[in-house]
């Protein structure tokens, strides 16, 4: 797992670029970054083949030229991953260990404080969304990248672009996903006949799979026209279409009354700002009895996404921590039943991803163009590595009425087929 | 279930009383009671054996002496507990019942909003600790009370004044106490030999369950002479004092380096205002690879523990939201794994609790007085209203450090055992 950089070897031709030897500034400012980075395992080689090694070990970030420095001291994470994309940057040895290195260095110095401030500063710095450089229009909006592509390395079948679930580490992706979606319907104890409200379709997978094993009549919400038009067809193609109504519309919109919600990998896209006003929605439509679960990545500490993730694949993304996240439910009076922590199924969930997408490396090369196929890489790549550190979390939280019976009082039903 | 009153008549001398017959102003008063609990379900009977009658319903609050108006005219909730347990009010029909309705009736009107600040207003004319009326000395102290008392309705052998688990409805009390003790193991993982810090020991049980039935060592930490005392006897017949250290301390002061920490029914008592020091107390003593296990009294929103439990049973007590445990978490940088609401157990401990009580009613009376007995069967009934009608939460909240292997990453062998 993890793609060596040696097997793609376009960057070379940057290695022999025309940038001058570095100065001993330059080799300094390095030294700094590896600083702020909490010295992490790894070597720096600069575009001249001088190597800073503050470690024995045989991963290196390779700088192939100088500005691939003056982007990391302006944003280090914007720096990186752009000069990654764009293969001014590239890593010899294994991409993902090189991440979670990195990671677990950065982890550790955030913890140990002195770095954080500074951390900060050139956080402050990074480019406004409407003055994003170049390297902007590499990486498409998740939202215009078409079904094609994620279908190359998504599950066959229900096309679930959100952490599956493993009951055993041995099963596959498509298993997984299907063991996700079961694991949300047990939880909220479907029952045939119910009314479900769906904030987030994807391409409406969940409410297929709740309609088709649990019978229940589904009102799903999204903004994206190619995703609704594909769970419209496939409802359609399954004969489910009687039993599902994909609305093109903002989950603010959301009208009805209904026995359970539902949002499966939405949250992250909704801004902690109008949490209240999700919590609000969901206290509106749900009838007495009623319950709810939301899944949605998260973290143990507040902190803003990652620069480069943010800004060049999931704008306005922003994973909350639970406390983050009581607006939805305290205003409410709902009780919170359960909360599962999923996050080293999201690290599986994203290896898997990651090998399917290695195989198709080529297609989307050529689908898009190697920078963004690169980025793409480094975002799996780097999902992996938050998850596996700890930086990011995975949290599927069920709740209900603060009176309400429609729940089993212990948890032995869901896990009743387990060995 | 529920006691009723009339197998109680001492009170009854107070009916006839020399009271005036009431006025229409008191009549009046009366009514904004009510209102201000929103209109609940019951007759109140005034000291002549004027009825005023918003339902038709057998469940009527008597109030034998004028003086019962005005105590909860100062301040509801201590006025009406004080009268109950002093026998100038009593209850007609189940207890429970009645306070079922009554606790539904006001979450409704709080959630309504109105009657809030009102409520608070009222609430913030309570005696102030310092000035207690003559009440409080027939309510002991909880850690005054002595084992004798406590063990006339706990479970046999542990002694856990604690929420118990019902893998299913029909376990007994005793049965119910070891699986709650057996899922908190589970839930920690803990191997043989491994190393436990405990704050809050109780009489000692969970630390001898965990050492004997899990082979690890255990260091407790209880500040009630009378609870260690008893703690350590036990481990000695049970010849356990090798594996555990009872330590007659304050939590602040644990010291060593543990595998786990556990704390089960001590964070009521510590306050929102300690939590970030009681987080930093677990961040020091857990290695890495640690976990911990925190199963507290809850709740949904931010609201003070009910005036008159606070004030006459419970000094200091306060149940916290899921979001204000967030200090003991976050700043330490702890993944919360998983988050179980057991309040529906902790319904049907607190019944089988009450039922024991009744039972041995008159030899509380007999060691305290008819007051005290009183007290504390409207504190033990009241706390079953409070977790049925949604008022109380039980959370069990289990964490480990960010990048830890200790945990499972399914749920399956928790529930191996089940059907």
């Amino acid at each position: 797992m993890g793609a060596s950089e040696q097997t793609h070897s376009f960057v070379n031709s940057n290695q022999t670029g025309n940038d001058t030897a570095p100065k001993a500034i330059e080799r300094w400012l390095v030294e700094q970054l590896l600083n702020l980075a909490g010295r992490p395992p790894l070597t720096v080689e600069l575009w001249d083949g001088t190597k800073i090694k503050p470690y024995q070990t045989d991963l290196t970030a390779r700088l192939h030229r100088r500005r691939v420095l003056y982007r990391m001291l302006r944003n280090p994470s914007i720096g990186f991953g752009d000069s990654y994309a764009d293969g001014s940057l590239s890593i010899k040895g294994d991409l993902l260990t090189f991440l979670e290195g990195l990671y677990r260095s950065v982890r550790d110095a955030r913890r140990r404080g002195g770095v954080q401030r500074l951390l900060r500063h050139l956080q402050a710095k990074r480019p406004r969304p409407n003055s994003l450089s170049a390297a902007r229009e590499n990486i498409h909006s998740h939202y215009d990248l078409g079904n094609d592509f994620y279908r190359l390395w998504l599950d066959d079948g229900y096309m679930q672009y959100t952490c599956a679930y493993y009951p055993d580490p041995g099963a596959t992706l498509e298993q997984a996903q299907i063991a996700k979606m079961n694991l949300v319907c047990r939880k909220l104890n479907l029952k045939p006949g119910e009314r479900v409200a769906e904030a987030g379709s994807g391409w409406g997978g969940l409410a297929r799979y709740m309609a088709r094993q649990h019978g229940v009549r589904v009102r799903s919400y999204n903004i994206s026209a190619a995703q609704i038009a594909y769970a419209r067809h496939r409802a359609r193609q399954d004969g489910l279409d009687g039993m599902i109504e994909y609305i093109e519309d903002d989950y603010r919109n959301l009208t009805g009354e209904y026995d359970a919600f539902v949002s499966v990998g939405m949250l992250e896209h909704v801004g902690v700002e109008h949490y209240a006003a999700l919590g609000k929605v969901v206290d509106g439509c749900l009838k007495d009895g009623g319950r709810g679960l939301i899944h949605t990545i998260g973290r143990n500490q507040p902190r803003r996404m990652d620069d480069w993730i943010e800004s060049r694949v999931f704008p306005g993304a922003y994973p909350p921590t639970l406390g983050e996240m009581m607006p939805i439910f305290e205003p409410n009076d709902f009780s919170i039943v359960d909360v599962e922590n999923l996050g080293l199924h999201y690290a599986r969930t994203l290896t898997h991803w990651l090998q399917r997408y290695e195989l198709n490396f080529d297609t989307v090369r050529e689908m898009f163009d190697p920078a963004f196929a690169r980025a793409w890489r480094l975002y799996l790549a780097g999902s992996i590595a938050a998850f596996t550190t700890g930086g990011l979390q995975l949290f599927q939280v069920l709740f209900q009425r603060p009176e309400s019976n429609a729940l089993p009082q212990t948890r032995n039903h869901l896990y009743a087929d387990a060995q």
